[in-house]
């Protein structure tokens, strides 16, 4: 019977999901789900990319958080539109959810929808946003060990972002082992590595995501 | 109707729990539930304190993970009794899944029984298994701000473990924040501060833990 129920909310989520992504293409909005553990880096990387888009794409955030608005506040501060979701308590951002955050954007004034899901390797992995790309984003210090460990949400990934590649040198951590399981679970996404605070790497996954946006607006 | 049936769950959970509890007691097995994100440093803190606690407490694993054993794997080498646990696509461990794997020990031959959950900064804080401390793991590579943003799970720790140290000097982490958020959030709480991989403050978690065994065994 549970089987059932949870079977029957992730149809209702897909559902809601695609009617986001018509609603995206309908405004001519790229939308990218970027994911991650707690402390990824995912807000730092957003900072980042913000600055090497300047004059390329206007971009727009949706913040998912449990408690609070310190990644909302930290985006605001670039004059970048933000809305904050607070889940509650809830591990995951779903469809629903982001259906009512959009309502607080002009999509006229806006190419690249970012949404920064919870922090959550796991269960953030089931849940389509209604998005045209999913990220997913993880730090050096984390180990290369997780796409072993966490298949499904690097699976269903289009990129890696391998952030804080400048502590690398102070850490275990084997680019080519978790390059090689991802090129395993997902062998058509794209991978980089960034140091996001010294803004290393961050121009080529600005120039992908700009390749992908033009690719998605005139359809091929 | 979600919310009564997420309620009998959780209930269901802390009965099962409360057994199990009882029979560490019975057994004289103290029981720490090690929670953190994914890549916390979770296991090579075991590792290390494994060393520290050699001739001291005979300890004994149970590892939560998705999928796969490469955490039990490094576990073995050591020679210390571990069993596995996957989840099998389920974000946090629960009393049931812990009752099944503690079939597989042996008490008699037990101190300290050390369960790593699965990395899940979110769900687990919901589940209590049995244990009679609950430790949280958090590296400085993954930002002071973890305490505001998941709150929760900080909240029913009993320890905040600042795990990789020797990276803070590399990181803008900065521990008095997050020593302020817990101690907020967890009056009670101990804290500490180790670089595992170098064997740096582990010596001080290892001795806690030895009076918090004694401490349990004699009932004060």
């Amino acid at each position: 019977m549970k089987i059932v129920a949870a079977k029957k909310i992730l149809q209702a989520n897909d559902q809601l999901a695609e009617e986001n992504r018509g609603r995206l293409n309908d405004a001519g909005v790229f939308c990218v789900n970027v994911v991650g553990s707690p402390g990824a880096g995912k807000t730092t990387l957003l900072e980042a990319l913000f600055a090497a888009l300047k004059g390329r794409l206007r971009p727009a955030v949706i913040e998912g958080d449990i408690a609070g608005s310190i990644d909302a506040e930290r985006i605001e501060k670039l004059g970048v539109p933000v809305v904050q979701i607070n889940t509650q308590g809830a591990c995951h951002l779903d469809a629903a959810m982001i259906a009512a955050a959009a309502e607080g954007f002009d999509f006229d004034a806006i190419d690249l929808l970012m949404i920064e899901n919870v922090g959550n390797l796991v269960c953030t992995a089931g849940f389509d946003l209604g998005e045209h790309l999913r990220i997913v984003v993880l730090g050096t210090s984390e180990g290369d060990d997780k796409a072993a460990k966490y298949p499904a949400i690097f699976q269903g990934s289009h990129a890696l972002l391998i952030t804080k590649a400048d502590l690398m040198p102070h850490t275990n951590f084997d680019a080519e082992r978790i390059t090689a399981d991802m090129k395993r679970l997902a062998p058509e996404a794209a991978a980089f590595q960034v140091a996001a605070l010294k803004g290393d790497g961050v121009a080529a996954v600005a120039d992908w995501l700009v390749g992908k946006c033009r690719t998605n607006a005139t359809g091929h």
